[in-house]
């Protein structure tokens, strides 16, 4: 089958003789049909992190590269097999796939925090398939029928959205909070989606592109501000009779954000970090003592976020479309793909790999 | 009447003609009996940061220096205001005060968080009278009754201790749980207490000082550490089957701490910062993300911190007598009391002042 796969850093090839992946008794077939691009995979471009070498197979998998890449995607289901117990889905129906991997044996597995796993990896990075391939095979339970009316290209959004999902949940957010969200890339969009869906009253954003503030506008911030021009833990306490919202979101990761997420926050606040940190930044606990806040982290997602996302495009209450910002083919994935997400990031949300094209 | 007053940095003065204070509608008039010397006393001694300068009064009690020094005390009660509704006191009771001063206007004392007061400030710092004194009027509703078979001079102790349920009680520890406590300083040692009167399994100590490591033990903790020649982290983790304890509180206030907290509790674990720090501290947030660990912050406490500690005293849950480490004269504060606490820190738990000297 034809695949696209990871070889070693910068070194993407398509190939066409790739051997197709068997269903196993557990799991569920997909032709994969859109596959999003996102700040990992070009991470993983440069510096493979995820992705395991030949010294380090993954200890879940087995595998190591080459390995098809592409973990945020939507398909087709091509089989399904014997001993799947997954009665929500069939042969022929557009599909969600959660590309979680792990290993159900370590304490987090145990408690049920599969997205803690010790050996955690994704489909798509650490081997077992990968969307951008014409077909992958997954475990039964990690599939996600889409409703009716939502397209394969909206259902490439899943993924991203799940994460958003997940740490909106995390939040604690209550209808009628109000919430600032630091950054408005992919996922700090998505957490305004996810944001307004839960009834959220002002959805504060900070974040410093032109366009991407214009995005934030477009999916439902209420205010949104320059942090390099603005003093947004001002503006937020002024906006909320003085106290600051309940909760805050931290999705651009860096040292400004944490602090302004921080002391933005209401008494009892509540400050949910969703950013992968490249390093150590310089952090003042004070700045959540004073206030009793509390600061807690997310890791991608579990089932019942992909339910709860899958169930709001269901009801329309997240309309995400105006997240896809280009649409690509497989063999043009580094030119059209990484390459504009690197020279015109703020121009983009999500670039999609359309595979029928 | 007489009063340790502060009238500066490192201007401490007992004199014997201050004014006694008039007990107000709503107020109870207590004689202080034993007043603890704790680490804020000391930084206010040489930097007034609590204690409010001629040009800025505290904006509660309208007080700026002298102000009559000490918060942790207890004593006798010697009148009730008439508009008191706390009927669980009478005149010639022993009783622990909640130093506690609060605006009860702002949004955190109307959500019901005076602790997280906009204005806070305590009783011995902020103006409102001291502990180390004849006399001094508290709100109605900061006066405890202690136990009967409860001395005086343990009743002194109920305010760190009500600072260390607090922090307790916001790890939610469950019976049965394990915890990692970084530092065995006055804070620790009642953290550690608390733990142990709560039902915790392991009790896991991190402390450089010899000294505080035997207090330690003496506590209640299970397993001692010293975090200059062990690998906390990696012991903590051996001693709970490899996934680490379900909490960690930082009563250290150092880089160290914060990191070892943070590396060591297990998935979805939850770390308390107790400490106030002196200064930015490098972080690495991916320490909670890889695991969605949480990490809060608490200061001081509320009138049912106070309540249980109490009631722990009354059962005999909690022994904390020998945290007492020395008695001293009001007029040998600085001699017998700060200095001791500053060059032979690690002897000491708690040094109190004997108003009857
Ligand atoms: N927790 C998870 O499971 C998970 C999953 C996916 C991505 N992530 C992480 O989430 C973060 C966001 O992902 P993304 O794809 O949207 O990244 P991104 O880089 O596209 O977006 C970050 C945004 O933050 C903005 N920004 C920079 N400095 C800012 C500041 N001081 N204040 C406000 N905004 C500022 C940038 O302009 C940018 O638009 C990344 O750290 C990513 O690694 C986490
Ligand atoms: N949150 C609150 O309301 C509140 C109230 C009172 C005190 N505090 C704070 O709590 C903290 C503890 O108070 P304290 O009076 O016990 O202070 P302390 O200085 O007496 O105790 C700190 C202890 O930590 C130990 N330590 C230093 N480095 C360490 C490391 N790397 N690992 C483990 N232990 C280490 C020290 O040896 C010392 O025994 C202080 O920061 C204090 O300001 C907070
Ligand atoms: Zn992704
Ligand atoms: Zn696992
Ligand atoms: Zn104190
Ligand atoms: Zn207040």
């Amino acid at each position: 089958m034809r695949a696209l796969r990871y070889h070693g850093a910068e070194d993407l090839r398509v190939e066409h003789d790739v051997p197709e992946p068997k269903c196993g008794e557990d799991q569920i077939k997909v032709k994969p049909a859109f596959v999003g691009i996102c700040g990992t995979d070009l991470h993983e471009y440069y510096t493979p992190t995820f992705i395991p070498s030949k010294e380090a197979p993954h200890p879940v998998t087995g595998e190591s590269m080459p390995v098809v890449i592409g973990h945020e995607f939507s398909g087709t289901v091509i089989k399904i097999g014997s001993k799947v117990t997954n009665k929500n889905v069939k042969v022929g129906d557009k599909v969600a796939v959660q590309p979680t991997v792990a290993c159900f044996e370590c304490g987090a597995c145990q408690d049920g925090f599969i997205n803690c796993c010790d050996k955690a990896g994704f489909v798509g990075l650490s081997g077992g398939g990968g969307g951008l391939s014409d077909a992958v095979c997954v475990g039964g339970d990690f599939v996600f029928k889409l409703p009716d009316h939502i397209d394969l290209d909206v259902g490439a959004l899943v993924e991203p959205l799940a994460v958003a999902w997940h740490a909106v949940d995390a939040s604690q957010v209550a209808e009628g909070d109000d919430a600032l969200v630091l950054g408005a890339g992919p996922i700090g969009l998505g957490v305004i989606q996810c944001l307004k869906a839960r009834g959220a009253r002002y959805i504060i954003v900070a974040e410093v592109a032109k366009e991407r503030q214009n995005f934030a506008k477009h999916f439902g911030a209420t205010h949104i501000f320059d942090p390099r021009h603005e003093d947004v833990v001002a503006k937020a306490k002024e906006l909320t009779g003085g106290r600051g919202p309940q909760i805050a979101l931290d999705c651009a990761g860096v040292a400004a954000s944490i602090k302004t997420a921080c002391l933005a926050v209401r008494a009892q606040g509540r400050v949910v970090n969703v950013a992968i940190w490249e390093k150590e930044v310089p952090f003042h606990p004070n700045n959540l003592v004073f206030g009793e806040k509390k600061y807690s982290a997310v890791l991608g997602y579990q089932k019942k976020d992909y339910q709860a996302v899958i169930e709001a495009l269901g009801k329309n209450t997240m309309k995400p479309e105006a997240m896809i910002t280009s649409r690509i083919a497989i063999d043009r994935v580094v030119e059209d793909g990484f390459m504009p997400l690197i020279n015109q990031k703020e121009k983009h949300v999500k670039i999609l790999v359309d595979l029928s094209k």
